[in-house]
């Protein structure tokens, strides 16, 4: 039986993204024409874009910068409360950055950053997506009409963070923001190579995975949903006639069972195209350990897991 | 901007359902044989059947009975102290049925009946679902094998009751179990004519709709999922096969957005498969509310609904 | 065991249809922007439109007309001698209109009609589609590039002629053409309502059903391929986006098995979006018939079938 | 422009093949209960098997034997008459066998060797399936009830012999059988490494790559269909609950398109699910052919072909 103490929940969901690319302008047509995303609006060196499912006006923003990688991450809490309560208890470990007005769509934000170096965001107070006449649904329980345009991703599935160490990471979002771990992957010698986290039934939103290179603050990659695996074996039909490399999949995946795909956007930015896995109902989930002989038997379909993936992030670092 | 108040959650998800049956031997085999269930243990005039995706040991309790229709549904909480708290709450109301000691697979239950006179029971301690050897599936975040057999459902989806008055009924549950209402039909008269409710993410556990009958405690149908919409339509394929009448679909829900079939188990109850819809990220959702003339449009792709639809329920009422 | 006698077969395949519409524009935008088709020229009043997956030009001539309804239905042969003589034989049967040098993308053409007033073309010389830079596909044995655009239609699937009288039309095509009939309807009276013809191995090309106005001439429908079904139910999602009615479907046809949506140009014309089917693989395949029991009990999954099927037809004709 | 000359088609399709295994319990259990293929009877050393969707009683008699590997390989041609020509053709080339009275379910058989010295059957006369009543399907223009357990497959799709030299094998079922090539590969120093062959619109049905263990005789795979690739993915999900090795995919093939996925019988031969592709319509198709460069490319989606796939065969012989 589990344990007897009762969940406390903070975090609401992932909400949206910063990423970092040296090419905005092809980086933009990847998103918008290839993945189908719309660009909701421009401010400064960024372009705020959305799929056609979420309720919230955006989750990417593409920024230009000298380097890909990531610029921030940002989770919307579940009440101001919530926010306040997480704020306090960031502020007292001392990897605080502070309070801002907020961005595009969202309001008073706090931020700070991982054990890792990565930046983060939350904020409550948001403004939903009101969709402009020619992009009104036809069904009222959809925030946008469907695109029909390249992969037409449905919003913002989850993010994958590169850590030194990733056991430190992980700890540091389930004690500040009450995310928990629902499965990872434990090295023979004892180390954790990987974590994913999650805040409600959706069983990831943030993953930590060891960084090969050694490095701080990287990026493995972000992804999006479509809403079947048939629509992930279309993506792989689009990409390529796009000239876009696939780096691995369609295939499933052992952890989460999610179907994946995997390419880079032109900024160089890994980007999946995922459908599926599972919802968590159990309260006292506890999390699964994958051992490292288990690991290495590549994916659920035995697909072997090719070698850029165990060590391409963004930025790209020296050997 | 919503409301400032922080969210209360009792129940975790909607854990399983009995259904009664006047014909159990017939029942047994569609549940077993074309939904692809697995059969975990028969007591006394009950046998207990789940689904391959599910963590407790089983979704159905299959009871022989004069008449078909719903003995109870049941939902797990979030902790014990929630259970606690639901039952004083529901106690005070006049509408609790005590405690006992837990049935098949889960522990101290307390039940009650809905202002309808639905029976209900909650708890929190439960047994998890461990496979025998011939079950053990492939991928340990998996409960059980994948049994390709039949529709092979993955585990309860829905229920959807019958309520003389819906709108006491929902806000009964909204009130005791802290459940929230994603989606509503609202009539001309300004009577709710169909309520749907969550507990966590996954947008809908509990419909009701109102009896065009006019009775009370009756079941319109309980659903099971499977993972895509291909898969569906596979059902179809399936249950024709098996010389099974198919109600209505598949096709696509306008509201939920679910895809969905219906057909009838040989006990006479109405029994959905479905796939698909949306999960609910913001904590602040406002219920969605179809119109009379919104609602006589039909389904998502304008498919016209089933008159039988609209009557049919179980037990079967007199005129 | 099957006739002794060999097989004779003159017509490769459907080639193309010129479709009448009097609203061009709209017309134009719903092949192209809804059905994701390329526009490859325009004469006159007309513009050739090509589905992703055809090895000739086009497969749509779309023609400004006063009225909706079906210009010509164009076979190419399976040899110039095989052209010859169809032509010999259509001439001696009083139905010929004569020879032309042809249209886009072919070469000489002989034209005649059916016995009930429908014009047809036949060929042999044709100019295969070489695909622009912007359309090159990535894959060299596939004509064009997947354009991910709406429905994205593969090619013309077949054809559905309204007849005053199904049995001396399909007559005609089998005797001439050297057509072959895989089902049909034969009501009770002993008359043909329906007969599906084909040429290779896809089951059917070209539907005759009869006219419940007892006009002559008419069309019933045109259906465009989608690799699978799940692209079927997509394509539902797409044209309720555009605004657009669905008549029926996505369902599953009992009659050939396709998976199936019928909805309607901006012109008038019915269109289907079809997949799936069977291939015929016995040289001595022997009708499927379908009495009118039979076909009174609805599509494969029981499904009804919506008034407006049995009586809709272009043009459109006073009752 | 393609040549005048006119089509002479003698073959109708592959029909069956004779695999042979050394672990013939085994082997029976594989195809039965996890492709889902039923039993139509035994006789001798032999268990003939069919899929749900053939017009013929059987496409596999599985022969137990010292190796694996194939037994022979049958085709139905498209009259008496093509059989007794292309009888009289193979008699004159030396490398005929002679006539039998037929095997289970098919009538007077002409036997023979290609170059490569694989058997092959041709024949006429079949006696088509009947389903017993508890495999009758619901709709009358399906051979058999779609059995809805394990994968769960259609039909033979086709098969891929290994040949020490590709070109004189497949010009010889070219001249003799009238097969033509739909895609082959040739490599830098002109020789033929793998040759597509199709008889009708289905775009291959026998496949010869070259064997890079220089031997003759010997099995690549033997290929079954599914209706959908959701079902080749699913077919993955099954297998793996069935503990077998899947050697590579689900992916999409460059040549011919197929989604497709390997792994292997009980008895050592490979034998592959698969999906799609597309038809052939041309009358006057000219063979793709693909350069060792565009060779190494990989499959559709990029995804690297496994090193085995490149030398494994049955039977399986010494370095």
């Amino acid at each position: 039986m589990s344990e007897q103490r009762e969940l406390v929940r903070h975090i609401a969901h992932l909400s949206h993204l910063e990423l970092l690319t040296p090419r905005a302008e092809e980086s933009l047509r990847f998103f918008r024409d290839v993945l189908g995303m719309e660009e909701v609006v421009r401010q400064g060196q960024s372009v705020y874009l959305r799929g056609w499912g979420q309720y919230e006006q955006y989750c990417l923003k593409l920024t230009e910068s000298a380097q890909a990688g990531i610029g921030h991450t940002a989770f919307r809490t579940v009440s101001p409360q919530a926010l306040e309560r997480c704020a306090v208890a960031i502020e007292q470990s001392g990897y605080g950055l502070g309070w801002t007005d907020g961005d595009q769509g969202h309001g008073r934000t706090y931020a700070f950053l991982d054990t890792d170096g990565h930046k983060f965001e939350i904020y409550y107070e948001t403004e939903p997506y009101q969709a402009p006449p020619h992009l009104r649904p036809a069904l009222k329980n959809q925030p946008q009409k469907y695109p029909a345009r390249g992969v037409s991703v449905r919003q913002l599935d989850h993010v994958n963070l590169l850590a030194q160490q990733v056991e430190p990471s992980s700890r540091f979002l389930q004690d500040h923001l009450g995310l928990r771990v629902s499965e990872q992957i434990v090295l023979d010698n004892g180390t954790t190579a990987g974590s994913w986290l999650y805040s409600g039934q959706k069983a990831y939103e943030l993953v930590y995975t060891v960084d090969a290179k050694n490095a701080r603050g990287r990026l493995h990659h972000i992804a999006f949903c479509v809403d079947t695996r048939e629509d992930v074996m279309r993506a792989a039909d689009v990409l390529i006639e796009h000239d876009l490399d696939i780096e691995g999949g369609p295939a499933k995946h052992a952890i989460q069972q999610t179907i994946f795909l995997y390419t880079f956007e032109p900024g160089g930015n890994r980007i999946e195209i995922c459908s599926g896995g599972y919802l968590i109902f159990a309260p006292d989930w506890e999390p699964i350990t994958w051992t490292q002989a288990e690991r290495a038997k590549g994916q659920a379909w035995r697909t072997p897991t090719i070698a850029s993936f165990h060590t391409y992030g963004t930025p790209i670092v020296e050997e």
